[in-house]
């Protein structure tokens, strides 16, 4: 017998989800819903695509809907409307309302007695996992965590509304004399600044003022001016050539003491050529949780902090003693 | 109120949660039982020292015993025996034996109603933590365990046999070239001498044949015919200054595919100053988790795969959404 599940959006996190489930032979992905015409809708595999007005239907047909909107308008209602009828798993990255997702999401599930884990993929998700295990277990320490070399979409939107700017990209990049002196142990204060660089590829409109826009790129409050930012000018040809990539990555690191000269460095890193294909490949490992847990009567909303890692896999705790510890 | 524990065993691993106790409020550590003379027994602490023949009189007043004895000889016994009367903790790390280890266990400690948290540390542990989340988030992939720079007990012990040593100690050395062939996401195969180096640090007797020595550890099978090795003799001066030290550390990399040329990888690492005084801070977030489980009414053998991250933490579930999600 399969998990069942289905998705809710085709965007880039709903492809990686249909493209994950290939490796994941105890997981059946029987249903994508939409807001277009589903008739309309191009899928990568033989799942059949419904109007997610129809997901009511779905009720008894699913064990875990993954939800694989964005945050900032999808997950925050969608989540919370889907965990009445479903267990779910959202990605929900608004770190600052976590709480607030978290608590209403809760009610809900308790109510409904379905179970909810929200904030899966790798910040939140993987990222804070060793994050929390840094603080526990060198509890007398400092915390580094550096995004990239990656794509952050919010900067590369704010460049796309300056005037005169066609299209533009913008990269992420993590300084590497910062990681060097988090390295050596000296548990160092880094600024803003000394901890990440930005580097920005714009495509400008025909007759604009290149100097204009570069001033208003660098100058940009909260998105660049504390950083030291590279802007390049290219052609629309280099753009799609180089810059439709979504590779991703980052490092968290913890440096701490546990007695006079005793330091010790945790470090987790991640290099992604796909943001997206790998976030899917997580969501869908915490569905497999979702399906268990929901199997063993829990219900309420949970993070990565809640979950034993055996509910993950694909093997028996058995194999997984045997084989992996 | 605080969670008490006790500690069986006062070596480098009893003297570091002597130590991990200072940096977790919620912990207190009541009492070290030893098999040698108790007044005889100098500790860092004002924690009372007892004779192991005693501990079953403690039966009501300790939460967790924590068991820092070796694996070949002490915990395999031990751990058994006191799962009967205690929630117990070890770091029993022989790999092969872990399931036989795991099946007695259990079995004591089901029937006896007490948790017992079996194999923490970091390998067991930690590493197997991310081998495990590694595999589970890249189905399909590869897996890489490096150990070092950091002395092999089992190793100096071997160089130690051999006539006309006085003392010896050997390092691990995980081979720069290889992690870089981990690292380009190609997924090489490695042998066992690609992947690790052993260098030797040897004090010999007075008139040895340094000669003889040196050929003796090369072609020793096992533990050294495998790989490339290197001898350095040294005087015990030099020893005692240079070589008393228990740093180490190593790395845990996973890489693997989810489409067509979209590669990612996953590495965690430590770099440790103190081995026993990092195993011994991952034992004591266990031991607060064993607390946590028996509270729930829980009973039986765990690993690490079987604990949700949240019930290792000081912080309450809030908190640790709040800050570290």
């Amino acid at each position: 017998m399969t998990i069942k599940i289905g998705v809710v959006g085709y965007g880039n996190l709903g492809k990686g989800v249909e493209n994950a489930v290939k490796f994941n032979k105890d997981i059946e992905l029987v249903a994508i819903f939409t807001r277009r015409e589903p008739a309309k809708l191009k899928v990568s595999s033989n799942t059949k695509v419904f109007s997610v007005d129809d997901i009511e239907q779905w009720k008894d047909k699913i064990d875990v809907l993954v939800l694989c909107g964005g945050s900032a308008t999808d997950l925050v209602l969608q989540t919370p409307k889907y965990a009445k009828m479903f267990n779910v798993v959202d990605s929900f990255d608004t770190h600052a309302k976590i709480p607030e997702h978290f608590n209403k999401v809760d009610k809900i599930a308790k109510a409904s007695k379905t179970v909810a884990i929200i904030s899966v993929g790798w910040d939140p998700g993987l990222f804070s996992l060793n994050r929390m295990l840094g603080n526990t277990f060198l509890p007398d320490g400092k915390d580094y965590t550096f995004w990239g070399k990656g794509v952050s979409q919010g900067h590369s939107d704010a460049i796309r509304r300056i005037p005169g700017v066609k299209t533009a990209k913008q990269y992420t990049i993590p300084m590497a004399s910062a990681l060097e002196a988090v390295r050596s142990g000296k548990k160092p204060n880094l600024t803003t600044r000394q901890k990440h660089r930005r580097e920005c590829f714009v495509v400008a409109e025909e007759g604009a003022d290149k100097n204009k826009i570069e001033q208003a790129i660098k100058t940009m409050p909260n998105y660049f001016s504390e950083y030291d930012t590279t802007v390049n000018f290219i052609s629309e040809e280099e753009f799609s050539k180089n810059h439709l990539g979504m590779s991703h990555g980052g490092f968290v690191i913890r440096s701490g003491t546990t007695s006079q000269n005793m330091n010790h460095l945790i470090e987790f890193s991640i290099k992604l050529d796909s943001n997206p294909e790998f976030t899917s490949s997580i969501l869908i490992a915490y569905a497999r949780a979702t399906y268990r847990l929901a199997k063993e009567g829990q219900c309420g909303c949970k993070t990565i902090f809640d979950i034993a890692p055996a509910y993950l896999s694909q093997k028996t705790s058995e194999e997984l003693r045997r084989t992996l510890l």
